[in-house]
């Protein structure tokens, strides 16, 4: 039986001030540092412990997996980062709030890009600041991958094959896994592990800061998924999820 | 040419305790995390930037990398840990404070095993709680290749070679190179770097937080090397170093 570990970052900057984030490498709040702190301590109640670690690119994400594995008294397993596990790219809409989103595009037209499981938002420019051509952090990755925008089916895209290329070899060889990412890039792997529909997963919500785990069979079938932690606080939990993807992505 | 930049871990809370460190694994102290910020906003400031961090297994170490990629914004940067990079081990003195040390084995025995380049200090008994085959972080490695007290002798002896086969084929395909460490296995390195005696190795004193640059042309000759930052402050850090490496190490 194998078994994985989903963490998804706690609370940035951005979530506060509610703009849109995708690829823009804003930091945890302070109650996001809180939240992952509260992840690590709960793995290290519950038992786990790991052999090798991945993360994204992005700060976010990143913080949250030393905070935990700080909180384990992990700090020198292995960790790898990659691009391919950050949060979906959100285009144009990067660093704009509801309202001007709202306001430049249109309620509608925004409610479309929020939910829909194939339609991107607007590209970014390779000439805009934001683009992730203009970031050191891609220097060494091949412009061609690099995305402008993505919608949920193209992040999905370059998540599920990371997974199964580089993530899955090591379960495979008996090495115990945590990822830390971002709501959209573990709802790629929620996506895939559950054979949920396209329809569906839109409506997936990951809560921040809560191990998510998968048990697996040797064929790679889930036997069973579940939140750790306390049942009742995670449910208001993702009823804050819920109600915050009601405002923002 | 080539550059490698070298860092020593800031204070750490057992230096505040006048205690036997070693490979006894104790976090930086408030004093030590402000060192490693402002050596990251220094290396910063200077225009450094880096393809490939290594550090130690122990997390003075490791946070301190994390607080100069923090200021440098590249936490995304890849990090090697290896427990090649720590501290030499000080065996049964590790915990123990120096007037403790100076009653159970004697002044003149306790600076022969500070001075000495070759005599190791008394070995840690296996089933001592604080023996690395008793310690998580340990146990995937070779239970033959730990050791169980080292001289700077026996540091040296896995430093360089791990040096030679992991980074310096790094360095020769062209990638930049950061080790964030210990002041032994630091010093390890910059004896083989500047071909020092093993009588005049024992008295450099490397001082915590101040990054130390190294420039190699490509038949790895020194070519030059220098500590970054203001040449004042940093007389007054190498002599807070060399008073303290009288008290213990």
């Amino acid at each position: 039986m194998m078994k994985l570990v989903l963490v998804r970052h706690g609370e940035s900057e951005w979530n506060k001030l509610n703009l849109f984030t995708g690829w823009t490498d804003v930091d945890l709040s302070e109650k996001g540092h809180e939240e992952a702190k509260s992840a690590g301590r709960l793995l290290k109640e519950e038992g786990y412990d790991f052999d090798v670690c991945y993360t994204s690119y992005l700060k976010r994400a990143i913080h949250t997996l030393y905070h935990i594995l700080d909180e384990m008294d992990r700090a020198w397993l292995p960790v790898n980062k990659s691009w391919k596990l950050n949060e979906r790219h959100y285009g144009a809409l990067q660093g704009l709030n509801k309202s001007e989103t709202a306001e430049k595009y249109g309620e509608e037209q925004v409610k479309i890009w929020r939910r829909s499981f194939s339609i991107k938002p607007p590209a970014l420019e390779a000439d805009d600041e934001r683009s992730a051509l203009k970031q050191p952090m891609y220097r060494n990755v091949d412009k061609a991958l690099l995305p402008a925008n993505e919608s949920l089916e193209t992040t999905i895209e370059r998540v599920v094959p990371y997974f199964n290329e580089v993530i899955k070899p090591d379960m495979q060889a008996g090495k115990r896994v945590i990822i830390a990412a971002h709501g959209n890039s573990l709802r790629a792997l929620v996506k895939y592990f559950d054979h949920i529909s396209d329809e569906e997963i839109v409506g997936v919500n990951i809560p921040t800061g809560t191990p998510l785990v998968y048990e697996f069979d040797d064929d790679f079938k889930v036997l069973r998924s579940y939140y750790l932690g306390d049942q009742e606080a995670l449910k208001a939990r993702m009823e804050a999820v819920a109600n915050q993807g009601k405002k923002q992505q």
